[in-house]
């Protein structure tokens, strides 16, 4: 797709595409909390908090946005898409949202996924007679496939934290600091870059076979495997990169799964054409790892999609048919963990385009020794 | 009330707690999600994503957590109080919940505030018949009136807070630096003392009139009214602190209307005594500030609950008729907004006792003025 920067015509756009959307599918009413789908709309990082921010698109017609008064400033530059309904302290916004909708019987209202039950508990209740579902299929269908103006995002952020990591694996050891102390020096290099928003996880010796380990006080020692599974943003779009490194020399086992988790990797990207289904992806990376004996320790999916959500749609996971399309970014991220001992993970993220997969990180991916 | 730290029988107690709350409401379930509320009844800082994690509490009986599996080694210690429902990767995890709820024809089910909807909604198709509902009435009962322990870790944060306020201002000139880059000095200040999850408002000149303007590019400069509000937490709880200082020599109009701003905010925590309903304190202040002629520039409520969240339960708000009570923990912060031209902010952070309020924060408050 043509490149489109982040002019108020790249939104009128994409709220043009979500009212087409709407249309196919049978929905009269879009509703949009602060999100990334809210971002992604509008231009605009709302404010994530117990005042309702709230985008409503119908169907046909011009856009409304339910803003409190003491953020109503920040919009302001958005008058020329959206119609402002700013409600005061004292007054009820899901009385606003009723009004602005109208008669909702026989209405089917289509509500963004990260929007907090609390609102949605108050509008069922505010406009009566509606059938509620969820914006997701509308909303992936726009948000899926990447425009040249996002891939080029990507591109950069996965660029920026490939070099961050090059800094930090020949700046020094890391054995005798704390997972939380080593995270924060990857992070620190990242935030030197430009990036913002760092988050992580540093998983050390055993710590590092429980996939989603919480980074703690574990202070990192001779003979560990250490996952980093890490990134941030750049004008709102993530990088999201799993390395693997031993501390020390690694023993024959470690290298057998490191190796076949890089096959795994490998084999997946391999796999990555435009058409193929999205669950295909993930049984080349489980036929890998089961073929060589590890399939019970081949915990989670191969992969997610990767934009202004760190996971997003496409999910690559087993039952999920849907075709894979040009302009798809997702991670490719096989894994193996072996209780009490250790695990291995490598993840890059991937674009689909239309000869195949491109990996737009580039960091090392052979075996790194640290000290 | 006790102390109580955070052992294990602190949150078998809290849910205990909650339980009594529900039969007293007439909740049957009660299904809480990633969130400060999970934090408070569990002590488990779940991952915020698209897999489900979820603790499900009866009105009797031992709660259920479902969890997927590749975060569920995270959560093993907790077994003690929940039965764990592991989800794998293609397992629906909405199917899980409305198994362990059984037939819910009839059943109350309280939902918490910040759970995504995309999980309400899958919920209200999985389990179908019960009456959905926000589970804010039981968790504020809970939640409001902090414990020892609590009130210890908030007036901890909040004294942090104030010595990185004070080596801020003592820390040379910010003329000249941009917004963004005033407010990572700033918090910079705070993660040297161990403060994590920074965040914040820097407003400067004509920006600082917008309450909740999104820090940004401006470059500060002589002349200028700059607005900080900021915080961050310490074991979960946060910190929150407005001040506001002068680039250069003030004006008469920017002294005339920090003094209405100071004496507002001595108003608010002078009326502060267990009782004294929630809207009465918006009230003092509000007389305060309109008595001097500045009553449409004061454009918010006076003040917010903070624990685990920094917005939270009670808000001090028109309308809000609830008494307050021994143990609640609350922001003060009147302002005044004149557009185009300045703001002024000044915000405490207030423990309600038996005799009065007291602040937590001793940042100075006396006109301040930067190079």
């Amino acid at each position: 797709m043509a490149s489109t920067g982040t002019s108020i015509s790249v939104y009128a756009d994409r709220i043009k595409r979500a009212q087409a959307e709407m249309a196919a599918q049978g929905i009269d009413f879009l509703l949009v909390g602060a999100s990334s789908d809210l971002f992604y709309l509008l231009g605009f990082n709302a404010h994530l908090s117990e005042r309702l921010n709230l985008l409503i698109i119908p169907r046909e017609g011009r856009p409304s946005y339910v803003v409190p008064v003491l953020e109503s400033p920040l919009v302001r530059e958005k008058k020329e898409i959206i119609d402002l309904a700013i409600w005061t302290e004292t007054e009820s916004p899901s009385e606003l949202v009723a009004k602005i909708i109208g008669n909702a019987s026989g209405k089917q209202l289509a509500v963004a996924d990260q929007l907090w039950s609390v609102f949605l508990i108050r509008m069922q209740s505010a406009v009566p007679g509606a059938s509620w579902t969820s914006a997701n299929d509308v909303l992936r269908a726009l948000r899926m496939q990447k425009d040249d103006y996002e891939i080029d995002r990507l591109t950069e952020v996965s660029r920026l934290t490939d070099e961050a990591w090059h800094e930090f694996i020949e700046g020094g050891p890391i054995s005798g600091l704390t997972e939380t102390e080593t995270m924060e020096r990857l992070q620190s290099f990242m935030a030197k870059r430009g990036l913002r928003g760092g988050f992580g996880i540093c998983a050390s010796g055993p710590n590092s076979a429980s996939p989603h380990h919480h980074t703690g006080d574990r202070v990192l020692q001779h003979g560990d495997a250490v996952i980093f599974d890490w990134g941030a943003t750049l004008d709102g779009y993530h990088s999201d990169i799993t390395r693997t490194v031993h501390i020390g020399e690694p023993g024959e086992e470690y290298r057998k799964v490191y190796d076949i988790v890089m096959q795994a990797n490998q084999a997946t990207l391999d796999a990555v054409t435009p058409g193929v289904p999205c669950e295909d992806l993930d049984k080349v990376a489980r036929k890998v790892i089961t073929d060589a004996g590890y399939g019970p320790q081949f915990l989670h999916r191969v992969g997610h999609g990767l934009g202004l959500d760190v996971h997003e749609e496409p999910y690559l996971v087993g039952g999920n048919t849907m075709p894979l399309a040009e302009g798809m970014v997702f991670s490719d991220e096989p894994g193996i963990y072996i209780e009490g001992k250790f695990g291995v993970r490598i993840e890059d993220a991937v674009v689909c385009t239309a000869t195949g997969g491109i990996r737009i990180n580039h960091a090392t991916r052979a075996i790194t020794i640290m000290d």
